[in-house]
């Protein structure tokens, strides 16, 4: 009924079958007798709808998936059988009707306190463990389908930085490269907005950075955050006017269905200043090399794509530039990506783990020098057999407008 | 230093010492003796600042504003003292040192039960009051230096509605005209992204909504929440046509320094047709009666207003489509402004409270017509001692395009 006007495909039944089963195995592992599911990301994960509702996984049998608005919606999205429920507390009748008992298992990480006190009155538990650890992991090994979806993300990236090489002029402001670039990504199909994990995570769809407001960072985890416009938001575009030879950074979250891509590109009026064009030229060669001969592939430790990168920006004489500078470096090259910004795994010399086939990150060398500006490229990798396969096909070149 | 690139005032110091006094008082009634702040909004609210920090305030003595990144803005931005940190394990010896001890309280509302329990390990406590309801309480009541940034807002909600009336064309998709409008918004100086407070809590800048998709409802709280495109957002605009006669509804949210406005207006290309030239006549006539002769002002009952309403939708034979219809109705007519939108007052007939002067709330009658489409107004207004001030001086009259 909602095709003409949504047109992102509906989440096959066999993906959630897989999903929900996976999510049983890493249940029984930690002795969890059922999960309740009650973030809205992780409700569309596991049901392929986002309306309001709570989904209960018993380790052993089917899901309940409980409805209670909007029940049409939640009917065309999900393949998964519903049941309508009016309110939270009729969860419990149901659970107890069905013989579901034992240890519960809910999402600590993000589960409000008052929220939590509640649901242990209403399944009358004295506590609950926390299945958001298995969660997150089995959601950082992307499916194929999923993947068709990041692709389809990977597009409107594709085209909005398309679109940037022909927009972007000196003299304009950070804010209005932003505020064209976005809206060319919302007509081709953009969701609308970014999500992120946790409290107090907060993204901006678009940061478009220039000179030195590349180089105040913020509170956020993250090497380039931009000023923004106002202290209550403390990221993004800003008011600060393109220059000639100084690098305009865009760093666009593509959304489609979901799924997010995150590219940071290069542009400039002119030519290219230092410490810029060496910044630049060091952060392509961390790229290249990581996508060389295939060495970086499922199995490599994650922490080597870290290092490698590291060894590079030693060598270039920008270490001290690299990820950040002084107390507000940050300590990754990369990120998870899917239906949030910040998932699994993070690329970090402090994670020794293998890669995993199916993973998706963005890997962003990027290098800050302080009161001059900053310069970086980021490009979205899908973990493959034998190599490391690029998401969008947008060069990495420095684009001069 | 960052005068140039945001433009947006700082937060005064009086603001902030009086927030921090009533935060005291009412701690002070519940016998809390230090609350920690950790959420960003409050933090912002009660610092001028939101960076990655931590607010300890002592039921007597000073504020402690520890900071952990980035300390040069946040001294910029905050007229507090700052210490800076570390990390969050820090925050224990200094309030030891400081001798600050006793019942703590913190913000539960938002507060996922991991870091909560990281938190209890922390300050080496067993439990922690809930402080929300209080800080909840105090930021609904508006100062002046407040009134005057949502204004700000305001104008940013004019500019945007007075640009869509020369936009908007028969023809485009909603898509087309969100993109244009937000678009038009944030070069004027939008914030970029609007704020809601908890779990799951999430709202597009601006909904356009025209015939069938404005009568599908979500998962969300709202009474015209759109399709959006992809199942997993669930609401806001989405790829439909704008034929002509059927009105156009743009629900448009300001942001400037923190700073939520919420306006709905209509427009439509040609005659508008039935049922919505009546659901419009309606929505306009309670709005008028709302702000006729003054009954309305500080000291009424917020659930009269939800009451009159409801009465001349009676009145006009609408009741079964106003705020909804059947199972998918919302319970309010009116929800709180501030940095967050979905703050108090809520006005529904289930809060029997006075309005307080200095509140500011957004005020939203509309009707929904299953199968057809919706219709609506939104106003936001201050509560005078006398009177229901508006925010914005856009009209309230049909656009026709």
């Amino acid at each position: 009924m909602l095709t003409d006007l949504s047109s992102c495909d509906y989440t096959p039944k066999k993906e959630l079958e897989n999903r929900i089963g996976r999510l049983k195995e890493g249940m029984a592992e930690k002795g969890i007798d059922y999960a309740i599911v009650l973030q809205n990301v992780d409700l569309f994960y596991f049901t392929g709808s986002l309306q309001k509702s709570y989904l209960v996984v018993p380790v052993e049998g089917d899901p309940l998936f409980l409805v209670e608005k909007n029940i049409e919606r939640a009917t065309a999205e999900s393949p998964l059988d519903q049941i309508s429920v009016a309110r939270d507390k009729d969860v419990r009748g149901i659970i107890l009707e069905k013989g579901i008992r034992g240890k519960a298992g809910m999402e600590l990480d993000v589960l409000p306190v008052t929220m939590f006190r509640r649901w242990k009155t209403i399944l009358d538990i004295e506590d609950a463990e926390d299945v958001s650890g298995i969660i997150r992991d089995l959601r950082s090994v992307k499916s194929e389908y999923e993947i068709s979806q990041l692709k389809k993300s990977g597009e409107i990236c594709e085209h909005v930085f398309a679109f940037a090489e022909g927009f972007i002029k000196e003299g304009m402001r950070e804010l209005d490269i932003d505020a064209a670039l976005n809206a060319e990504g919302r007509r081709k199909g953009h969701q609308g907005f970014l999500r992120m994990r946790g409290l107090n995570q907060e993204m901006m769809n678009i940061y478009v950075t220039h000179g030195r407001s590349g180089a105040i960072v913020s509170g956020a985890d993250v090497p380039i955050s931009g000023t923004g416009i106002t202290h209550a938001i403390s990221q993004g575009s800003s008011f600060n006017q393109i220059m000639p030879g100084v690098p305009v950074v865009v760093d666009y979250g593509g959304g489609y269905n979901g799924y997010i891509t995150d590219e940071t590109r290069a542009y400039v009026a002119g030519e290219m200043k230092e410490p810029f064009l060496r910044g630049y030229q060091a952060a392509r060669e961390i790229i290249e090399e990581t996508g060389r001969g295939g060495w970086a592939k499922a199995g490599t430790n994650a922490a080597e794509l870290f290092n490698r990168a590291l060894k590079i920006a030693k060598r270039e004489g920008l270490a001290e530039h690299f990820m950040g500078y002084g107390r507000s470096r940050v300590g990754f090259i990369g990120h998870g990506l899917g239906l949030e910004i910040n998932e699994l795994p993070v690329i970090t010399p402090r994670h020794e783990i293998p890669l995993k086939e199916g993973m998706v990150f963005a890997f962003e060398p990027k290098f800050i020098f302080p009161g001059e500006g900053s310069i970086g490229i980021e490009v979205d990798y899908i973990v493959r057999k034998d190599s490391l396969e690029r998401i969008t096909g947008t060069p990495i070149d420095i684009v001069y407008v």
